[in-house]
């Protein structure tokens, strides 16, 4: 049973790195490739090798669904889950290959209530997707709805 | 065959919209959420009902991977491939449901030759998801990396 968590449990400056990890497959990055970015250097080993990569990369868009997956597989995660409202930032500085193992670390950036919704809370978190290396092949600033605790369980 | 573009053929302005359209179907919706989302308002129609959401909705990184699939169906692409190096700002303003429509249009923004590689530079656009409503369910500002013309070939 996963923990919920509410916008009175973030604060800035919690960083939280994941014991999740998940290896990546050559198989899964043409698979992904083959739906959603058919593209030479995300599809084809060889001609791969070629390319500005020089051997087969996952597309970036893999990258960000995969830290998705770990997000969610986390000990803890927003009461009412994890509504994504976009992103102030996303960058991929390097490319994740096959055989790489990803794990996320999350750093909270700003909490604040919802002017509008009075039940409901923003928070602003940096989430970085590193690679067994410790390389950072993903970098995203985004923002996240999250229920404030309802009053009759506020301790 | 795709007409390959160099970053000589982009100018701040252009718009274009895609003729391409992608359905979304409800079985799609759940097999990216299993894979890589697998949240209740992702997989499951009736719990879905009880969200936040009021039905079945799409993940924003679906939504942002159906888009890269748009991107790449153009009959002008970048040459030498879509080299995404992130986005600046991503948002999901409403959702995708269950048989929505979606179609891409992008606006560049800056068009600027790489500082450190003179065969190269960058692009940033503005690229908009819009269901069959010409709602938009997306709305990022992206940068890709791409080549200059190569001299010879120059006009």
């Amino acid at each position: 049973m996963k923990k919920e968590l509410y916008l009175e449990d973030f604060a800035v400056g919690q960083v939280v790195a994941s014991p999740q990890r998940l290896r990546v497959e050559k198989d899964d990055i043409i698979a992904f490739a083959r739906k959603f970015d058919p593209q030479y250097f995300h599809l084809d080993e060889e001609a791969a090798r070629h390319s500005i990569f020089g051997g087969l990369v996952a597309s970036g868009w893999h990258t960000a669904a995969m830290t998705m997956r770990l997000l969610t597989e986390r000990d803890t995660v927003p009461a009412g889950g994890s509504v994504g409202l976009g992103c102030d930032e996303m960058r991929w500085p390097i490319p994740v290959r096959p055989g790489d193992e990803l794990h996320i670390e999350t750093e909270v950036l700003e909490v604040r209530p919802s002017k509008s919704r009075p039940e409901r809370g923003l928070v602003k978190m940096r989430t970085r997707t590193l690679n067994q290396r410790g390389e950072v092949v993903q970098e995203i600033i985004n923002n996240a709805m999250v229920p404030r605790r309802p009053t009759r369980e506020k301790q």
